[in-house]
């Protein structure tokens, strides 16, 4: 049997955290002690030690001239956006939602910016008497965007969101080339750009975002130098020199069995060349990537406690008191075609002398509420902290937290 | 082209509600003038009317001697749920969040009875305090609830609910059968029985839902006649006679391109059936039927209002000011294996001069966000409004509302 298992692939290992005494340690506590400090369970930690070594890192490998922003609709928590705002150059708002957390939490209005495909005209107002940056997405952005700045007197900051003429390969969702409702087409640019310097507008630069959770580093670098070298095609149209360029982000981290950490040394040396190259052709650019998920991902845990343990028909399941309406991702149901597990552990149990095939089900009257689907894991009973890996992003916001009435669960910075 | 297009599956005809002056009408009321009465987009709609309707029909069908119950999981809304608790025998609820609004809404708690794999310490208390009827799911809360009654003196009223050793055919989702976290296997049950007897609680019967969403009654017929010969032959494991007995539902709604409504009238000749042999092998039993979905789906519909209309490579995008974040099942993410379109309509455009092949997309920063694909609808324009039917079922409450930070949407009774 286990002979036969090896054979299958496994998840990347989850070693960002400590073990001690046969426990996880979160935040430098032990998790059973960090569950009785929070006071409930369900709940999402996350630990500044990681978020703040993560982009250490990535400042090692990217060139220092490039700007790092944090495009919080990965995670919005506060508390979470504050301590990213100390340690990053600029944060991404989707709405006006989130531009308030951005603002509250003392990002400087100037490095901050607003994409999204749908932005209101009430949403648009909020934008411009922030006066953060907008990446307009069609033509009635900028209509409207002329209009407000002609009756307040506030001009509007502008950049173009590009949707371009290649996709981003190897990509968990393309979010440009072919026909999309994000940016406006490549070859309507110019057209756009004539609008927005007839409109007195102040134009900025362009924003390129092809995809995201990208494993593949050669990916991710053919797509960033294709998208430098679109924006300096259209430069050529543009009203007033580039300014701001942001080349999107799309690094992906590793969730499921055989998918590896992702490879920066290639990618750094991508955007070290189109950093030169960018000093050059575009001298008065900054030169900025948009990440979210990357820098807050693996720097979560989601946990529950084991309320039953049953066995049906020989399959032993652990029934938790937390599931899809708190982390959907996992439950396989937000955008994954197969269903495929998360990394998962038994949080207090992570020395165990005994291992056994289960699955992790939470509390929904809905065979969708599956957190771990027939994995081997310690031998646990009710009481047990199951840990759910790589969930610092798109997890307590992304969730239909409503779902059957049971309580939300909280969130916990460490 | 329109050939080829007539030769592809259609939605059912959504005709519960009528169309006057070119508008479909909701509650009486014109949609725009039903969304300034609402004074915000996105909003869901559910027509008392459409309830009452629906319950009707179904007494008509049914045996009379057939108590009928809501299961409040699939709209919780506490104004709809006072409405349901009206108009059926019972409520069925999936955790104390629930129970809380059953019995806000004045429903009997004799006749509210709650489900769920993984019921807590806690929310047992309040069960037990309430004096509703718990379908325990596993020999742990049959324990947990003789140490509550030996406290606090209030005998706890328990159904057992039962993993069946035959599986709902033709279900959208499986609920029973094989190995499942949901109830206590067939095969386990007499000794179950034996544990509540010897704890003195209050047997009243037995609960079985073998799955949901069927479309096909003869499944369903047989699902529930093998259902009551399986609660038969528990019956004579039991410590006391049946009182209760729960068949489920599984009735389903036409949601998609070629799925029909469901035919009635077998199921309720099957049920009559049922109703005769129950007469006279479980004379003291209450026949109980539990639907969700089926009673409140149909009569309710999301709208949301164009906000842009964008041309990307020759496709047109109606981008509305709601989505995914409301409406998650719409958009594909919520246990569909392939995304497929609900019925939409303009609403303010049904009887158009012309329609053109468009896809409806929301605010959000994903291609997730998707309520239309490729569908032909009335050409349509920025202040139009978008109607999605079969609503009112696992929508507002089943969405991840705080998704990217925009507002939540709001719910009316018409």
């Amino acid at each position: 049997m286990s002979e036969v298992q090896r054979s299958f692939p496994s998840h990347a290992a989850m070693d960002q955290f400590p073990v001690a005494d046969g426990e996880l340690v979160v935040g430098g506590m032990a998790l059973t002690r960090l569950a009785a400090r929070v006071g409930q369970t369900p709940f999402y930690a996350y630990d500044r030690s990681l978020l703040t070594r993560r982009v250490g890192e990535l400042r090692a490998v990217l060139p220092s001239v490039l700007k790092l922003h944090y495009a919080m609709k990965a995670n919005p928590m506060p508390a979470l956006v504050c301590h990213m705002a100390g340690l990053v150059d600029g944060i991404d708002v989707a709405s006006a939602g989130e531009l308030k957390v951005a603002l509250d939490a003392g990002a400087n209005p100037r490095d901050i910016s607003f994409a999204g495909p749908g932005k209101q005209g009430a949403e648009l107002r909020q934008a411009v008497a922030a006066g953060i940056l907008i990446n307009v997405e069609s033509f009635r952005e900028v209509a409207e965007l002329a209009a407000i700045s002609a009756q307040t007197g506030n001009k509007a900051r502008i950049a173009v969101r590009v949707n371009p003429d290649f996709e981003l390969k190897s990509s968990g969702m393309k979010m440009g080339g072919g026909a999309k409702q994000f940016g406006v087409d490549a070859e309507q640019v110019p057209a756009l750009l004539t609008e927005i310097g007839r409109a007195g507008l102040s134009f900025e630069g362009f924003h390129l975002f092809a995809g995201s959770q990208n494993l593949k580093p050669e990916a991710i670098v053919e797509a960033q130098s294709k998208s430098f070298d679109l924006a300096l095609r259209l430069a050529r149209e543009a009203p007033s020199p580039v300014r701001f360029l942001n080349l999107g982000g799309g690094f992906g981290i590793p969730y499921f069995p055989g998918e590896k950490h992702l490879d920066l040394a290639p990618i750094g040396a991508g955007l070290a060349t189109i950093s030169e190259r960018a000093a050059k052709e575009l001298p008065q650019a900054e030169l900025v990537i948009e990440l979210g998920r990357y820098l807050v991902g693996e720097a979560g845990i989601y946990v529950s406690r084991i309320v039953d343990r049953k066995i049906s028909r020989g399959h032993c399941f652990l029934v938790t008191d937390g599931g899809l309406h708190h982390h959907l991702s996992a439950s396989g149901n937000f955008g994954q075609v197969i269903r495929k597990n998360y990394p998962v552990a038994i949080g207090n149990r992570m020395a165990p002398s005994e291992r056994e095939m289960v699955s992790v089900v939470g509390p929904l009257c809905t065979p969708l509420d599956l957190l771990a689907d027939r994995m081997e894991l310690a031998v646990a009973e009710a009481g047990d902290l199951v840990v759910i890996f790589q969930s610092g992003a798109y997890g307590a916001s992304a969730s239909p937290q409503a779902f059957l009435g049971h309580p939300a669960c909280l969130e916990t910075m460490v």
